[in-house]
C-alpha cells in the first residue's frame, strides 16, 4: 500500500497538464493573442515553471496574496484579478517596487484612494461586467469610466484597456451558448476600445474563461486571454464540453472505507474539506459532487458507469454504486474522484496532500 | 485600520463560544449523560481548553489525523466517529499505545484487518444507521452486528456499544421533525443495548448531533452525546432552530470591495475558499451562502436585514444589499459574514487567518 494513500490526496498528471498548457499556449500564438495564464486553479511552484517551460512569462493572480507568493517565486509581470482592495495598498506598493504589476478597478473610489496612495507604476485594467454581473462597470457606464480615468490622470496608475470574466459561460446549457457569450463580450469590450484608444493609445482588451478559451475558434478583436481552469480541467468542464475526459489533469484519491450494497452506495474517505461543497446537476437531473473511477497502477482511468458522489459531509463521501465495476469495490481500495471543480479542490488539498503523476 | 481585516479571517468570541460550552456541559449532566464534544468544528488546542476548564476529558474527532493533533495536545480519551479506515491501522496502532482510543466498525471486514493488525487495547462501536443513510449497519441487521461482534471476540479490540450520527436533522423543516429524528435515533440505538448488554455488560449508547442536542428535553436511554457545531453554531443551525443568533460564536470578516447600488448588490472579498461552498435555502427562496452584518468596534452586530450572499466564487462574495444599512457600505468598509456551516469556513482559515475576540 502506498502510504500516501492512506488519506484523501490531489494527484495531477504532468504530462496531461504541460499537454493542456502547450494546446492553450498555441492557440493563444495561432490567434495572435497575449497568453496570461490564471494560476488560482493550481497556486502551485512547479505547475508555474511547466508554463515557463512553454515561454509564458506573464500570469494572472486572484489575491495580493498569490501575488506576492509568484513575485517571490520570480514571476515579474502578473495582473491581479480582482477589484482592488484599498486595504492591501502597502502590500501593492511593496510588489510594485519589485514586478510589473495590474490592478484593476471597477468605482471611481477605488481609483482615487489609489492614486493618493500608490507611489510606484503600476499599471490598471477596467474591469467591464458584460453579463456575468459578479463585478465591473457596465459597459455603456461611460460616467464612471471617466471618473476613473480622471482619478488616476497625471498619477503613477497606467490605464491598460478593459477587461472581463464572462464567469456566466459556467452556466451554459450548450456549446453555442458558450460562443454566444464569449462574442458578446468580445463585441462589448472592443466597441470600448474603439472609444478610448485615440486617448490611450496601446489599451488592449483582456478577456478569457475557460469554457470559451477552450472552445472559440474566432478571437478577433481580443488581445489577450487569461484561462485558468484549462491546467487541470475537471467534472465542470468535461460537461460543459471545454474538454474530453482524457484532458482532464487532476483528481482526488481516496480511500473506500465501507460499502452498502443494499442502497447501492459506498464510502469513501474524501469530503467537504478535500473536494469543496461545488456540485453539478448531473444529466439525470441529480445534485454530484464529483465522478468515482479507477485507480489501477498508479493513474486514474475512464468512468465505468454514473459512480457520481452524491453526498458530502466534513470528511465523508457517499457515492452511488452503479457500474459492475464499481459494485466489487471493498475497505480498504483506492479509488479516484474527478472533481466537479479542480480549483477549489486543488486549494483544500496543496496544503495536505498533493502529489504529481510524473512525466 | 486593523491589519488583520485585509483579508478575510474568522472570528471568534470566546465568551460566547465559553457560554455554548458551559451550556451544552450543564445539559449533559443534568440528564446525566457523558459529554464527548466532537472537535472536528474548532480543531483548535486554544477553544480545546476551554472544553478542559469545563471539565470535559473525552473528545470526539472525525480523521486520524484529526485524533493525532488532539493526542499531541495532551488529551487522552479520544473516539474516531468516522468507520475505521484499514489503511491507516499503523497510526491508529501508535495512538493506542499512548491514549484511550476508540474507533468504528460498520462492516465486519474492518474489524476482521483491525483484529489481525492492532496490537493495543483500542475500543470500538458498532455504527448505527438510524435514518441518515450516510454510514451504518442497519439496526436491525444483527447478521452484520453478530459478524462484527465474532471478528473481534478475545482480541485487544472490545466492544463499547453503539453509536448514530443523525444528520438528517440537518434537513428537518421543523422543530418537531428534528425530535422525532432524535426520538426514533435514541428508540432504535435503545433496543440494540437491550437485546447486546447481556453478553456485553456496559455497553452504552452515544448519539449527538447539534440540533437534537441543543433542542430536544428527554435524553432517556441515551448514555453519552458528542455535539460538535454548537461550539460556534451557524447560519444553517440559527435558522434550524438550534440556537439564538446571539449565541452564534464565530463570524468570518470580509473587506468590502466594490457596491453596485444598480443592482443593490456589493462585492465582498470573501470567496468560496474562505466560506466554502455550503449553502441553504433562504425563507424566501433563494440559495445563501451566508449573512452580512455590521462590524463595530471590533464585534459583528445584529442582522439589518436579508443581506445575503447570494453568489461565491473562488475569492469573490456578493451580497444582496437589501437593509438600510448595507445600501450605504461603501469600498474599505469592514462587515461581518455568518457562515452557513461554521466547522468549513474555520477549516478553511484555521491556517489563514484566525482570530479570537477575548473575553
Amino acid at each position: 500500500m502506498n502510504p500516501c494513500f492512506h488519506f484523501p490526496s490531489i494527484l495531477t498528471d504532468e504530462t496531461i497538464c504541460r499537454s493542456n498548457i502547450r494546446r492553450m499556449a498555441q492557440k493563444a500564438l495561432a490567434h495572435g493573442l497575449m497568453f496570461r495564464p490564471h494560476f488560482k486553479t493550481h497556486q502551485s511552484v512547479e505547475v508555474g515553471k511547466w508554463f515557463k517551460d512553454e515561454g509564458i512569462n506573464a500570469i494572472t493572480v486572484s489575491s495580493v496574496t498569490m501575488a506576492t507568493f509568484f513575485a517571490d517565486a520570480g514571476w515579474e509581470d502578473i495582473t491581479i484579478a480582482f477589484p482592488l482592495n484599498i486595504r492591501e495598498l502597502d502590500e501593492i506598493n511593496q510588489l510594485a517596487c519589485k514586478i510589473q504589476l495590474n490592478v484593476l478597478f471597477d468605482m471611481p473610489a477605488q481609483a482615487l484612494v489609489a492614486a493618493g496612495k500608490i507611489s510606484h507604476l503600476v499599471g490598471y485594467f477596467i474591469k467591464t461586467d458584460v453579463g456575468y454581473h459578479r463585478s465591473g462597470v457596465e459597459p455603456n457606464d461611460h460616467d464612471t469610466i471617466q471618473q476613473i480615468l480622471r482619478a488616476t490622470d497625471g498619477t503613477s496608475l497606467t490605464f491598460k484597456g478593459f477587461l472581463t470574466h464572462s464567469g456566466n459561460t459556467y452556466q451554459a446549457k450548450s456549446i453555442n451558448e458558450i460562443l454566444l457569450i464569449h462574442n458578446e463580450a468580445t463585441r462589448l469590450l472592443y466597441r470600448l476600445k474603439m472609444i478610448y484608444q485615440d486617448r490611450f493609445p496601446g489599451i488592449i482588451i483582456s478577456t478569457g474563461d475557460t469554457p470559451s478559451c477552450s472552445i472559440a475558434g474566432n478571437f478577433n478583436g481580443v488581445d489577450e486571454i487569461r484561462p485558468g481552469n484549462f491546467v487541470y480541467f475537471d467534472l465542470m468542464q468535461y460537461h460543459l464540453g471545454s474538454c474530453r475526459f482524457d484532458e482532464i489533469a487532476a483528481a482526488v484519491i481516496c480511500p473506500v472505507i465501507s460499502v452498502y450494497p443494499q442502497r447501492n452506495q459506498a464510502l469513501i474517505y474524501g469530503g467537504a474539506v478535500h473536494l469543496s461543497k461545488e456540485s453539478l446537476i448531473s444529466k439525470k437531473g441529480n445534485l454530484i459532487f464529483g465522478l468515482v473511477v479507477p485507480f489501477i497502477n498508479g493513474k486514474w482511468g475512464n468512468p465505468e458507469g454514473d459512480d457520481y458522489l452524491v453526498s458530502l459531509s466534513q470528511e465523508h463521501g457517499i457515492f452511488t454504486t452503479e457500474s459492475n465495476w464499481s459494485k466489487l469495490l471493498k475497505p480498504g481500495d483506492i479509488v479516484a474522484v474527478i472533481p466537479v471543480h479542480s480549483c477549489l479542490a486543488a486549494d483544500l488539498l496543496r496544503n495536505k496532500s498533493t502529489l504529481n503523476l510524473r512525466k
